[in-house]
This record gives C-alpha cells, structure tokens and sequence, in this order.
C-alpha cells in the first residue's frame, strides 16, 4: 500500500507493531513501547488510552496480551484516523474516539475500565516556545489540559480496584505524584534512568482506584550498559531488549 | 559524670558526637545522621533544626562544620533539656528552644535561616496504634501537625534562595512532594536503598526558597553491600561509612 504524502510507517516491538504516523508532528516512540509494557492487562480485560495519538502504545498492548479489549481518545482528528487505519491494519479490537479529555466521547462515559493508560503531553502550558509544528505542538502539552486532569478523567473511568498507567517527564514528578494522590491509591513509582547513577529522566507510575497500600518507589530501571552512549541501540540492557523487541512486559507488572 | 536515670549516652560519627537521650522513647539513630550529612552549610550560614529532639542532627552539622550557628526547636521540655546538655557538653553553638510548630518562640520567628532541616513525624496522625511511651508518640507523629505544616514553616524561616532538607519513609512521599511544590522549587529528591534493587525505604528531599529549577530524581544511594544482611555494620557501603562514622557529608551537597 502506497503511504500518503507526509506519512510514514514504522516498526514497533521488533516489527510486531506497525504503525502510520505523519512524518512530521508528534512521533512514537519508546514511551509508548514502555507504556503499554507497564499495563498488566490480561484477557477480557478493558483498557483505555487518553490522548492515544496514532495508537501505538494500543497496538503494543495487543500485540502482547490476546484477548484485551482497547478504547482510544485523541484530541487530534488526523492522529485519531491514523490510529484507527492502524488498528483495521493490525486487526487490532481498539476503538478510537476522536475526543477531548474535558468531553468525553459519550461511549467513553459510559463505560469503566480495568485499565486506563496515557502518556499526556510532556511540557506544561507555557513552558515552552511554540513548536513549529500544530500538531507536535498540541502533542507536547502547549494546550492547557494540565497533567491534573488527565489523572482526574483517568481515575473517573477506572472500575473500582482498576489502576491507572502514566508515562512521564521526571520533571513533572511532582505534578504528577499530587495529582495521583487526590484521586487514587497504591501509588507505585518506577524510575528510568539512562545509565547507571544517573538521575532519572523518565517515570511510569501507577494508582490503583480506592487503593490503601503506601506508597512505593522501586529502584531505577537503567536503559543502557555502560557508562556512555556506544551506538544507538546496541547498548540497551537485556530487559530494555526483551520490552522494546521481544514484546515483554515490564517486570513490576508481575508484582 | 553520671547519669539520670532512664537517660543513656550515645556515639554518633564514630565518636566525634556524644548525645545523652531518654532509654525508651524515641531514640535517634542513622536517620539524624544522614539528615546532617545532607546539609550543605558552610562557616558562618545560619541552620534551623524544625523537630530537634535531642539534637543529634544538629550535633552532627556542628561536628562537620566550623563555625556554623544551630538553632533548634523541640516541642517536648524533656527532649529540649537534653539537648541544651548535649550542646553544652559538645561546646557547639547550637540554641535550642521549647516550642511548637504552630507557634514558633519569637527569637525564632525573628530570624531567617540559610537552611532549614528537619525529621518529621514517620507516622501520619492515627495511622498506628498507640504507642507505648509518650515521648516516643509525639516523636513518631501521633500528634495533629501534619507534614504539610512542617515544609510551610520550614519554607517560611528561610532566606531568600535558602534551601529545606528533610527525610522521611518513602511511603509519605507524596505528601512530602506535594507540600515541597506548594512552598519550594529547584526541588531534589535522593532516594535510598537498603540494598541494590531494593525499593526506596527512606528518602532525602531539597527544595529552595525561589528555586525555579526542575524537580530532580536521583540514583539511589545504597546502603549495604550484597543481597541479604550479613552482620550488623559489616556491610555497609563504603560511602555509608563514611557518612555514618567518618562524618563526611553526602555526595549531592557538592553539586
């Protein structure tokens, strides 16, 4: 199939996942591989993913798990498409709503879920010079949706005992720490680093609805052997290698 | 000299500090320790010890740092009268005063401090059952002042571009976090580790007075080497000797 202008394809979970994606924008990358590699979803169960973009975080969570059933929601029409033509691609069962957090989709509404994962948008409002790009800009967070509420909507769809999955800039911890506190429990912080003794650049956390467990930080995962970068992706460390090749789960996800 | 009784002498970094404190109740330990050694005072910077029992913390700071000017405040008179003793004994210039977060003693209320360090209360109001010894209650935070109130008053004693530094278990956090973000910026948070792989138990946090730079997540700091408990002190890191007997400060007060 011949790509639109502007449109690229790219390979995910060593070529499990495909996926269509504007060359330009807002791209995919090892976040969302990460994410869906910290959903513990098992079959039947219902998974939504806030502000899905093309969907590739979806696509890696089916990919690896049988059985799940995924809704989307992306603000952006043309990503929402997008991901929609990768799922038909991938015969994925993914649902996506084109939809803004502040009104969601009614289907959406209506629904709860076991699980509801997202990636929101890195940088707050404000924070930075605009991007070139519309698209990419609405992506890393020029829009005033703040991190704030991407938990609150999270939480509000959760069944009850169902968790909520956030990837996220480490510099945004704290936002994102107070935001999970108002509204869930059990609150788990894994730390990614790029090389060893390194501070953390990158978070996932989790928050379980009407969770009661303390709060726990787990040691650094460390991405990368050694103590500077060799060659792009010959360094990753072997569990790097099993979640962005082989399709396996984070190991926090067994516990 | 003899001593009262119920009242014990102990040795801190390697014997370079000597605190007499109650037998039963709460007692100080490593926890004081790595608070001082996490202080990046130098001669002459003014220091504030919110909680000081009988003052451990500030006994070590002392002990590492010529010529700095200790102020400390322990709401409990036993606790505060063991203090004065031992900052007496010591020779440091460390003041302490009886009072109460909610209502610090004037001459404290008066100044600003360069730094502010403090224990808090490991336990939420009415989160454990009642301890057997008063004193060790009100140390371990039986009592209404919640951690959000010690980082406000902590915030509100510093000078501008002054900086707070607590510890505190690793399952308050989020409380610690969010409460650093409503009063503090350029916010560090140095987490430790039993041992490797381990999740965090305990953990150091910073924050400045005006600070606008981003949260920071370091590495954790390791305490003992290999993977089980070999002997009491026998295992511990090289760097944790060197805080816990040498007196040497942490690593992340250089940077």
């Amino acid at each position: 199939m011949s790509l639109a202008e502007g449109i690229t394809r790219n390979a995910f979970l060593g070529g499990r996942v495909s996926a269509l994606q504007p060359e330009k924008g807002f791209r995919s990358g090892i976040d969302a591989v990460l994410l869906a590699a910290s959903v513990p979803a098992t079959a039947g169960d219902h998974v939504l993913e806030l502000g899905c973009g093309v969907g590739v975080a979806s696509l890696c969570l089916a990919a690896r798990v049988d059985g799940v059933h995924l809704t989307g929601v992306e603000v952006q029409p043309e990503y929402a498409d997008l991901a929609r033509q990768n799922a038909a691609e991938a015969k994925a069962d993914f649902t996506v709503h084109t939809g803004d957090l502040s009104a969601l989709p009614e289907p959406v509404r209506l629904e709860q879920f076991n699980y509801v994962m997202a990636n929101p948008p890195y940088y707050a409002p404000g924070s930075r010079h605009q991007a070139q790009d519309a698209g990419r800009e609405t992506a890393l967070g020029e829009q005033a949706t703040a991190l704030a509420d991407w938990v609150r909507v999270a939480a509000k769809r959760l069944r009850p005992k169902g968790e909520a999955i956030f990837i996220q800039r480490t510099d945004r911890l704290g936002d994102m720490v107070a935001a999970m506190q108002s509204h869930l429990g059990s609150i788990r912080i894994q730390p990614l680093v790029a090389r060893e003794g390194r501070d953390s650049h990158l978070f996932l956390i989790r928050g379980k609805k009407n969770g009661r467990s303390p709060l726990q930080l787990h040691s650094p995962l460390v991405m990368h052997d050694g103590p500077t970068h060799l060659k792009d992706g010959i360094d990753y460390q072997s569990w790097a290698i099993g979640v962005l090749k082989d399709g396996l789960p984070l190991p926090w996800i067994a516990s």
